[in-house]
């Protein structure tokens, strides 16, 4: 519950989605993330700090650098709880079909 | 992107994301949310108005009544973005996977 909390909380921000589009090309440091987002480093770490509490990123230590990545399992529980909601919109197409579908005999 | 702000915002609350789960079941009226969810029907008022803001639920009018249900395309936009994202943490576990094929034959 919590996890999903702070997961949706952390992708309801165009920066951070941005950020996460930005990784899902490939490990970047705060540094390299620094320019094309026109913000400043702490600006930028105060994002990747709500995305890696939301375990949707994960940093690794290589010298004085921390390079970010996608999370391996980033998404898991929220696909897991959207698929719930999912499968619930598909029944209820799936009924309108046959209301549909019933009504057709009667034209 | 103000959907998805607005969208993945109104997830982030579990009282809420609960009574989309209840959605899920069927369509409810307010006074139908109050007694499973033990909150006072200004506060279930509350959540269903930020739910209908952020286009994952829709309300019709039934005399006296405002039953609310899923909204029929609540995740499209949700469902588009997070595929870019589920897309590229495939591509980096196929990354993964020749990597450790490549690795195999120098056992």
């Amino acid at each position: 519950m919590q996890n999903l909390d702070s997961s949706f909380q952390a992708l309801a921000d165009p920066t951070r989605r941005a950020i996460l589009a930005r990784l899902a090309l490939g490990e970047a440091t705060v540094n390299e993330l620094v320019a094309p987002f026109e913000l400043t480093q702490p600006a930028i770490s105060r994002h990747l700090k709500v995305l890696e509490g939301a375990g949707l990123i994960t940093r690794r230590i290589d010298g004085a650098k921390r390079p970010c990545r996608l999370a391996p399992n980033a998404l898991s529980e929220i696909d897991q709880w959207l698929a719930m909601l999912r499968e619930a919109l598909t029944q209820n197409y799936d009924r309108l079909d046959q209301v549909l579908a019933a009504m057709k005999p009667e034209e």
